[in-house]
């Protein structure tokens, strides 16, 4: 992929507002990774380890930032190499534009609001009373419930499930087959049968919320499941209803959490974490791959293990786990010892009593 | 949200069957938590540990149970609450009525046999010889495979699949974006390739059971997946081939169960739990969250972690690891009590000899 | 299920290459399990755990290895009885044919090149520029975005999402809601939000692999995310960008692979399993269920837990954590027998120096 007719090293730094140190006439058509890029390319070198894939390469320009050294061609320097790559990406890979308009494949109510700028795709379905903001783009098979609301910018890939009234904020992105305002997991036990508990609650997406394919997001029971702003939550997640999770948190693959349960704002919870329902997860808190929450964790605290405990004792703990079989060695040879000291005073050998048993 | 002429009091108590404490001309407009309640809300108080919430509430009304004190307004009292609480939320939040008929857009095979009552929603499939009973709600884009049966009263909302033959009984509610009735996952190495094992059973899918969303359900190798009467599942379960569900058991969420096993009726399995294939679950079972079985769990046993463990076992040893360290320790004193005592005894050190070491 | 007119064993005896223990003219119309098959049926032993339930089964025939014995009826032998039995089940139940032809309410773009002996379903969309192989099928609801291919004898079953430029090689089979090709999950944090990295890479699925229902397989940010041939792939998968999984490998339901992780060939990588970003599994290893990988695997090396440890240190550990009541029980005991020991040399007790302390 790549711009066929490319840039000039002095049109990227321009952009990019980047210092060129090589010649600003030499033309580059794509980016590429360190390892793929040819003469055509500019690559990137952000993370200082890859220095030396860096050196090796056939790049014929690189994005790099301040302290970066050794670079075997001309270099785009810059004091935030990140952000100037997103530039860089969008440069040479322009988002699709989509005309706007309604498919006439699509079905939308008579009185659906669909924003004249926003663009309906084929076989879509926007169901009665449905509000599509300005620019809003609907792909293929997207459904939009009734009363459903979408914010300006925002977009909705192929197979996007928004039910009855669910509310997005404005540029939020919802990948292929997530489902958004499903009905929360609710019953009540009369003795005979699991009852279904109706929820007639809502859900809440902020402004810059970013949705994976497959993810669910359950309706809340009563009021409404919240995700603020900036978050970005990956594939085949799990939010149940009447959770809130705050600004700019990271809700990483195949995380489930479990109804009414607070997430801070800045928050990490890595791949496949589980949290156990109502609880609270502090600002700036950290809970590494696989973990389980049973309880609360505090602001800014770091955690890891099912169930999950400070991340610190968790690998200390890991280790001594490890020496189990050597401990129960020494224990051994120690009782050994023993053994041939009571023998040596003449002692006799430990009681056991009923009060010893630990268990 | 909420019935915007509201009830009386006295009307929510002659349909609740609750006995009112206060006036009866007051009106209700909607139903709200302890927190979020106004004057014009009824708010509900069925777990005591709200106790406090309920004190401080503003609600117009409260919904209790029988030993409910210190409520600062007008109470509906009944000895079910939770059941009055249904009652009421379907009260004020009547699920919305869907028009008999086949939507034109909707695409129905000629030989499908599909209830005048039922109704189809836009760009629904149904293929040849589906049959859809009574008052069948089949939301847009769901799709029901050829030969597929869905009994009275069932619900598939938006994106359901139905695969092939799949075939389900009255009230069953199948969430947006499940899929029932895709292939097992069954090959056969021939020390070359892995050979697909053709999957030609069904899946029965009994009265009363809900499918959460995005939930997949595989179809069996030969006989059928079973999930019996009243079960309930949330999102993004994985039910694998050949397995059978009891009746009214509890399914949360990114449960995977494995080919071939029984869970009993009555069972928990929590959020993320990992089922084994050809395991039993017992009737009563009770799986914590994120516990992985690699064995039978006997009927009514209560069990958790990875392999589980009975729970209060797997406590005990929780809490016995956090004192690692300090085990550590106290063995590493205890040798050198003996080392002093071996000292002052005149006796050598022990000698360490291969069979000493546990290993 | 099963053909009606049925086989007689001479056929099937014929066309499975067996040997024929029994009448030759006798008439099987099914395939059925060893418990469930009656006289009318052929069942099959493959595994000599089944043994008795072959002894005891009704079967009008068994399909057996060249050992098992003591089977009640007629015995079609081959020496590959599982390869024997995926052309028996494909005997009684061809896989349906489907007509040739783009069904009138899918949309097809005009350039896309859809090949005349492809099938294309009710409602299907297929953007412009993508590219159908010959007798490709593609099934009601399913997606294959701008520029997207899929090789000859390929399956898109209902509701497949292919986003833009995906590439699938031949017979590659792709369940109910998969999504292929979804933007990975990629920000740059700048102090005051998540930038989105713009995911411009590509997906290449090759030859002869299968993927489960409602899996997910994101784009590459640069480059491909790649599942080499024969490579299957159960429900509920999550496989990040740049990810890149060996030929004839395993992944079975709920597994998670983060970013950039390269996965051998040969692997298994069994139920909920999760990989971290950026690791290397080798050819030939076995991850049990659940555990989590947080370091690359050797080749053929045999992991289970989180982290991972070889398995059978793993299984060691965790018969020593049974026994920590015991130890601890051992170690309270031992020190009681010092203090006797202490009091009858007249030596004080231990004094507890900070140095002591294990942590």
């Amino acid at each position: 992929m790549g711009n066929r007719a490319g840039f000039t090293l002095g049109e990227l730094a321009e952009t990019l507002r980047a210092t060129l140190e090589g010649d600003p006439t030499r033309i580059v058509t794509g980016v590429e990774t360190l390892d793929a890029a040819g003469p055509e390319h500019v690559a990137f070198l952000i993370d200082p380890r890859y220095a030396k894939s860096a050196a090796a390469s056939r790049a014929g320009a690189f994005l790099a930032g301040p302290d970066a050294a050794g670079l075997p061609g001309p270099v785009l320097r810059t004091a935030k190499p990140q952000q100037a790559l997103i530039r860089l990406l969008l440069l040479f890979h322009p988002p699709p534009a989509a005309a706007p308009g309604v498919d006439p494949t699509a079905v939308v109510a008579a009185d659906a609001r669909v924003d004249p700028t926003a663009a309906v795709g084929p076989l879509a379905v926007v169901e009665s009373g449905a509000v599509l903001g300005p620019r809003v783009r609907v792909h293929a098979f997207a459904f939009v419930g009734a009363r459903a609301e979408v914010g300006e910018d925002s977009v909705l890939h192929p197979r996007v499930v928004l039910c009855a009234g669910v509310r997005l904020g404005r540029r939020v992105i919802v990948h292929a087959g997530a489902v958004v305002g499903a009905d929360g997991f609710g019953y009540a036990f009369d003795g005979e049968a699991h009852r279904k508990i109706p929820q007639v609650g809502g859900v809440l997406i902020e402004d810059d919320v970013e949705i994976g394919a497959n993810t669910t997001i359950d309706r809340a029971t009563l009021g409404n499941t919240v995700v603020r702003r900036g978050t970005k939550i990956d594939n085949l997640v799990q939010i149940a209803h009447n959770v809130e999770i705050g600004e700019h948190s990271i809700v990483v693959a195949q995380v489930g959490i479990a109804g009414s349960s607070r997430i801070g704002r800045g928050v990490i919870l890595a791949g496949q974490v589980g949290v156990a329902d109502h609880l609270t997860v502090g600002d700036g808190a950290v809970v590494l791959a696989q973990s389980g929450l049973a309880r609360d964790v505090a602001p800014g605290e770091k955690v890891f293990g099912t169930p999950a405990r400070p991340v610190l004792r968790a690998k200390r703990l890991f280790t001594l786990e490890e020496q189990l079989p050597e401990i129960v060695r020494r224990l051994r040879q120690a009782e050994r010892r023993l053994e041939r000291l009571e023998g040596q005073l003449g002692l006799a050998g430990p009681e056991r009593t009923k009060g010893d048993d630990a268990r």
